[in-house]
């Protein structure tokens, strides 16, 4: 593994966020606790102008727009032809029409790095809305859960997460599982939204899927740590300071720790 | 009164919240830390959808533009459709045109269970833009807050809640009066954001007069909480986090401590 | 100087903020804790309705779109029209011809009061994209910053505010150069931001470059407190709720003790 977190903090690398606006902020103070440089930009005018001064593109679904889907489109293509990684995050794909088409439509015109979701959304994206049956396998079962993701990965030409208790990374072939992480991270909103965004950061360094699992295995950490640092009237609110607050100070050294203790070849 | 918090806790109701960007993520946090799931998604393209699949809906003017409006109108119609409560937060309904005639376009396509404000918005869809007098007084004298409010409940067949040093809650012919809460909560932005979304979560498990009460009750409860936990140096951001950690620490039993202590019938 | 921060608690006036919805939450919450009352509306239907019951009007370019950018033109033109003071923060300004074209609009149709920005943004709106090697040394050497700042405030006939490491404030006739506040402040979003929304409410009591230097001087002692504070486990995200924790208790003795301190006249 590389030393991620120093690259990132020598280089500052700009992370091209069209994200949703419920967790914007914590995913640009996630990325600044790592050394990253956020730019929240998703303007159709302006989007692929601000991609081709990135070094990652981070494409979020949640509260998806018309005009937030136009600039997606068009920062993804940019990003697509200057070789610049693109992460998507399709959040809630499976809620609605509207999100259906609008993951078939970047799917379709942009080939991303990696796509990360929950279990479910994953399974959305392999089998679509007409198989629900394993939708819903995928969404609980870890083992269809890796199949899913194995078959998005192939079909997609991409490095798929798929992030819950446990998280599962694979490019279709080699594959990752980290059992990291605390349980009061799904109480907190944008714990997937700052993973996402981590994940783009991390591809600057080196874009494979060792990279994200390196992502996750810092996630599942700064987790840890923040629920370590809880005190009797902490809750949900602290926790997600103290998230941030850990990534401010981990290092690529107890990352590596971390990875080499967690981190299981499937 | 019903054990609100651990049915939420246990059925993890989805609600759909239309809602303003400056206070989403901490809306957002105040469910999770009550056990409820939030879905924020504003587009029209979608917003009924997502209200179909929720189990209360949410919709706040504040930051209103005309395509959030549209899916306020697409998502209220569904609920009311599908027997699903509404909420709605009149943000500053009095300050433009464009909020006035929104809010009176919703309040004729949409049934609302529950409309809550401030004095000054409860005594404005009362009584309209052209009796500032009376308006003023219902922004004013919580007599005259309980007159407009009682008004508005019978106008529209909700619940009405007016928020201030003391809440109102009445549907025209029962009505509570509780006194609670602390001053800083006018100091941080979002306490009123937040209060309409607990309501939309309480109105999951029963959907009247009194469920409001209990919302509004343990929102003055959880400010005495993170009120009490201040220390030396913090203010109102640490504020809100202590607001939201304390809802992650509330249970049935004292909020029905606090319910039968603040409960005034009227 | 005046007493700034008593005067705001005791007037609370409306400061009308079209802003980014990355900061949107923070820069109300400081607002808040100086005893101002944000109102954040970017709707063009409604802003400048909005701007005419506002003592201040803050136009900031974080994600810019062409519905916000309409906003602030019917915003601005409002404010002039009625003596009300305006704050541009033209945030990534040199970053996309969308934004530059935006910019040259904003300041083509609104006369603004004071321009806030780092030293790369003031540069280019010095200077303009044609001159990027001008751009580059008024971004990184000091006295070329101030003579950008310069020059663009007898263009503009604004007060113009360099922050940086060092604040450069000048209205092309007066300076000042502040040296305070802390590094972390560069890695928690949203503190430009901050101080622009500061310097908008700051304008309510006194409108010239001197209060463009205390709210500068303010931002800065707030920022020191705030580094003060923080524990070994502390980053930025505790940080950020630290740093308003600080406006709210700040004071006018505490804030005239830093001004005289740190008041270089240049």
């Amino acid at each position: 593994m590389q030393n991620m977190l120093s690259h990132i903090r020598s280089n500052r690398p700009v992370i091209h966020c069209i994200t949703n606006y419920v967790t914007a902020n914590d995913c640009a103070n996630l990325l600044l606790a790592c050394g990253a440089s956020p730019v929240m930009a998703d303007a159709p005018e302006e989007a692929a102008e601000m991609t081709a001064r990135s070094k990652a593109l981070l494409i979020n679904l949640g509260t998806l727009s018309r005009d937030r889907l136009s600039a997606m489109v068009a920062a993804g293509i940019c990003a697509n032809d200057n070789g610049i990684p693109v992460v998507m995050d399709p959040v809630g794909v499976g809620a609605s029409t509207f999100r259906r088409k609008a993951a078939a439509t970047l799917m379709k015109l942009i080939r991303f790095t990696v796509i990360r979701g929950n279990p479910a959304e994953i399974g959305f994206l392999a089998y679509g809305h007409s198989s629900s049956g394993a939708v819903d396998a995928a969404a609980t079962d870890p083992d269809e859960t890796l199949k899913a993701a194995k078959q998005l990965a192939l079909q997609r030409n991409a490095v798929v997460m798929a992030s819950g208790a446990e998280d599962i990374i694979t490019d279709g072939q080699v594959g990752y599982r980290i059992r990291s992480g605390h349980p009061i991270m799904r109480q907190v909103t944008g714990a997937g939204c700052m993973l996402s965004a981590l994940t783009a950061a991390f591809l600057t360094v080196y874009s494979d899927a060792e990279s994200c699992a390196a992502a996750a295995c810092a996630m599942g950490y700064a987790g840890i740590c923040a629920a370590q640092r809880m005190q009797q009237q902490d809750g949900n609110a602290s926790f997600r300071n103290y998230l941030i607050d850990a990534f401010y100070h981990l290092d690529d050294d107890a990352l590596k720790e971390q990875y080499e203790k967690l981190f299981i070849s499937i």
